[in-house]
């Protein structure tokens, strides 16, 4: 595998603003009749945390990252992106980062078509790298292939009282933690890491990819739109079954045939209430925290120095859910 | 640009069955909860215009083409099955070759996914070639970048009544030649072609797109539903303009207003009914036919032999449509 060691390198510091106008710049250059769309999508930035994981990821001791790290990390936002786009057509959501979704504002149809616009763009991105890091392809492909799955699994389970602990924890490794899992394997290959460390990285990355959906999860329950800046109890309300249902209908197994139906917006509030006092939300939390902990672990023994610093820092922003 | 000269290599005759197998074992080696899914897409086969005519134009004089291209026409197909899974949901589209459509059958939702597998599933099996072509990734990318601009402004121009034939042409150009050209384009390069004359063979590709969404557009105003294998007047009720109601609004700018608006299947059928009177669907098989012409003067000035033969046959099967 060659590395990128010989590239410009720039600081970890500001890293972040590179990719952002790389970013900018990859949604200003289309075509005219994406340019409402991208134009649109731009001006809600999202915090950037699977960017930031790969640019930490590729840092080393001294924190600079290499050049081609800028490149990766916008890729894998474009995929990200690509990804929202899609899901909110399929779960049918008209708010996205505190703003009406795209779906809402130019239709289906049209996001349908433009997910599929940024996938392209993101895998022409990865070409670029691609010369020098041949396996990158094939990892990305990889990675949507587990998202796909992930959320295929979930549609299945669809308003399914019965899905269990481990089917459901499978659910989100693919939909969610196989992205983190990319960034930080991207990351340390792009640092030249031997090949175990990556692996090991790329398993922290899974963890923070858990947790991260975990505490998600969790916030569907307790929070009022206005704070996560989109819909609560959404999920509840389109029958997607999460950990603090499941552990909530484990202790009261009555409330599955209220929750296997179709829930008025008063009905989901009055649910949501449940599972919070039968601690299900509690349980997710620490879960999650257990996640955060073994992610922890793995950094500090695989990693130094301010890369990682960084890191630290960014699974604590998962466990307090700044981001 | 490397060439497969030394690969293994088959029989035209016959590469079209290792291509299927390939395609079939692609879709049969999934994850479970796709198996459903692909097993649906397996039983509705399609003619496989676009894989024959990479196989065509990757074949030597005497009729024999590299192990490569059995992939890079698998995969094309790939992409083509993607693009149909989606196009279902844009389009609204129940019916499809023949049989109920695979977002009719497991909902929009699975549909969005699993077309967005698809793609994945494209892009590694692009990756395996990718390793000794290079640029392969890249130009899929663009290819598929052009499908989604063509499709967007095709949703865009919807119920356009003013969308003129350039417009038009622009729209097909990407929507449908594009994956065309990139087959006669990626069968050229494996064969090891001259990059003018890979080129020249791509812009054949683009014209027998362009001859076959276009005899596409005229059947969609001619022929009943059980010959096409899907609803008629389609396009009509859906508000797709397409050149057959150009030229005939050009005519008789008085049924613009008609046109407009939502149209019940009755509408549809008469105004079809006008548009062939009025010389729309034969005057647009004439600009077919004139596409089928320019691409017969590239294959013969550019190719010999067996796949001059292939390829020319080829070209008649979409000029009578037999596909």
């Amino acid at each position: 595998m060659v590395n990128a060691q010989n590239s410009p390198r720039l600081p970890l510091e500001g890293s972040l603003e590179a990719v952002r106008e790389t970013l900018r710049a990859a949604l200003r250059d289309v075509p005219p009749p994406l340019l409402d769309m991208t134009a649109y999508l731009s001006e809600t930035e999202g915090k950037n945390l699977r960017a930031l994981l790969l640019l930490a990821s590729a840092s080393d001791d001294e924190g600079t990252v290499p050049r081609e790290a800028v490149t990766a990390a916008a890729a894998i936002e474009l995929l990200h992106l690509a990804t929202l786009v899609h899901d909110d057509v399929v779960d049918d959501a008209d708010v996205r980062r505190g703003a009406p979704s795209l779906k809402s504002r130019f239709g289906n149809k049209a996001a349908v078509v433009f997910g599929d616009y940024l996938f392209c763009k993101c895998f022409s991105m990865v070409a670029d790298i691609a010369r020098r890091f041949e396996d990158q392809y094939q990892l990305v492909a990889r990675a949507v292939t587990k998202i796909c799955l992930g959320e295929l699994r979930e549609i299945q389970h669809n308003r399914d009282t019965g899905l269990t602990v481990r089917q459901y924890l499978k659910i989100i490794a693919g939909k969610t933690s196989a992205m983190f899992a990319l960034a930080m394997y991207t990351g340390a290959m792009l640092r030249g890491d031997e090949p175990l460390r990556v692996r090991r990285l790329a398993r922290a990355g899974h963890y923070i990819g858990m947790a991260f959906q975990l505490i998600d999860d969790c916030l569907d329950y307790e929070t009022d739109g206005a704070t996560l800046r989109k819909p609560v109890q959404n999920d509840l309300a389109e029958g997607v079954v999460t950990l603090p249902l499941i552990l909530a209908l484990a202790e009261k197994p009555e409330l599955r045939d209220v929750v296997g139906r179709g829930l008025s917006p008063k009905e989901a509030a009055d649910i949501a209430a449940q599972v919070i006092a039968l601690g299900g939300v509690q349980r997710t939390k620490d879960v999650a925290s257990r996640y955060c902990d073994k992610a922890a672990r793995l950094i500090e023994r695989e990693t130094a120095g301010a890369r990682r610093e960084w890191l630290l820092r960014l699974l604590e922003k998962t466990r307090v859910r700044v981001y």
